[in-house]
């Protein structure tokens, strides 16, 4: 739960460091906070049908967000010079959302694939959703290793939730595998395979 | 439920001339008109889980935004020259907007943080999803004082309605609310805060 | 179910092939193609609630999307050259999913009206889900004839759902309409109406 919280919270650092880059007020820079932190949850829940999503069930869902994006709001350029910092957190985040939101699917009666693909939807969700609000194509297509380590974590996830490893085991290694990965490509700078006729036109 | 489809004809409006200035064609203008008039409700229908949305269980909540559409594809110049006038007419619809929205999530089992945001969410959410399928930066976002009137109105109807209040004089309280301070944003020009370091880049 | 699959993979390659076109990476590229694909439907799906979308409890509808996303990866300015080709497979993966989509949504106690605009979204939705994903206003809106023909077909298919025509027979006679109307757009260069003030700001 405290980790959920601190999830949330780094995600929506994310989203109002992006509203604040992008010249919004203050309700623009909560509500990019907002998403950013529970999109992927709300995507995730409205999809596999656990509607009222929880974010909207319990208050601290709701608070923690909120006051993520008054701190941007206040003090945007100390957090800009963090931001790889807050990137290395953010790797955090990504490898518990794509496990508990797997495990979660899993729960609602999804078959694996699906459950995996639900994982990494909470874990970039968030992000996609912040990117369109914010009128940029999502960075989460533009290169960097984002979305095939929450995919990889997720998938590790489903996958021992069906054996008989105890659950707190499982959602470890689906964790470790996702951040891992995802720290060593922020590290080393690994991108994602672009098409051959690399020739884009915007 | 006149007034209900009042306020969606005035948001239709406001949708069908944002697609007239995208010089976007008659479906664009008319899908417009209808995500606008719409949209809020459909995004707080489908969070709370109250689906079909009313808005596909009754024609007549589809016959609105047709008309509003085909009146402003129809004659675009006549209403962008009153484009003030439908700013006011458009302050109604919001405060009634958030007030049924979040007097219809309390129903709904919603406590009352949350039910005030879906108020609110009903009153936004139309125009947001207008901006995006326009491709632009949502202007509630924007520092114009548009969401946090509607927040207020929808906070003022969801603790009233824990009261002994009459609902009637509750619901009337919170669009007053909504109301009087978009108008005096409006007249006044009153802007939501910036940030301090106010050097958006695009 | 096989048409169905056929339809699904057609639509993957137009998204695929938007996604190449502004220079996304492989990741980018599947997700687009997934979305265009099954857009629609997962629209359609959460809108009448059904849920969860039945193209997460069929592993084959997943699949699909994916085979397209990486041939349209692996080989985009071959299938660039035949985009005329892609368009016309269009047309039919757009009859197939108007009739359909309207036909379920009828099914799911939708009336008249609602039930042929959802046959509708079913065939658009994904398509302007692609583009919102890529940063573009949907081309839909764009002076094309598309949506009118997927109305036409989800029209016909719903009003003929009510009388005692054998269902076969309904359904090949909505495909037809959207089919011939749409190739026929196609062919002779149709364009739906612009408003009167045609000085398009962007």
């Amino acid at each position: 739960m405290i980790l959920d919280l601190a999830g949330i919270f780094v995600f929506a650092i994310s989203g109002g460091l992006v509203a604040v880059r992008k010249g919004l007020d203050v309700f623009g820079v909560l509500v990019l906070a907002g998403t950013t932190g529970l999109g992927g949850g709300f995507l995730r829940d409205v999809l596999i049908d656990a509607t009222p999503p929880a974010a909207l069930a319990d208050w601290r869902y709701l608070v923690v967000p909120v006051v993520a994006g008054l701190i941007t709001f206040a003090y945007p350029s100390a957090l800009g010079r963090q931001e790889r910092r807050v990137a290395v957190f953010d790797a955090f985040g990504l490898a518990l959302f794509c496990v508990a939101g797997s495990l979660k699917a899993a729960e609602y009666g999804l078959g694996p694939v699906p459950a995996a693909l639900m994982g990494m939807v909470t874990g970039i969700g968030g992000g996609m959703v912040r990117d369109l609000l914010a009128g940029r194509v999502p960075v989460v297509f533009r290169g960097e290793l984002y979305a095939i380590p929450a995919l990889a974590g997720a998938a590790v996830a489903v996958a021992g939730e069906r054996t008989d490893v105890p659950i707190a085991v499982v959602a470890t290694a689906g964790a470790l595998t996702c951040l891992v990965w995802r720290l060593l490509a922020l590290w080393r700078g690994w991108q994602a395979p672009l098409p051959a006729s690399a020739t884009p036109s915007v």
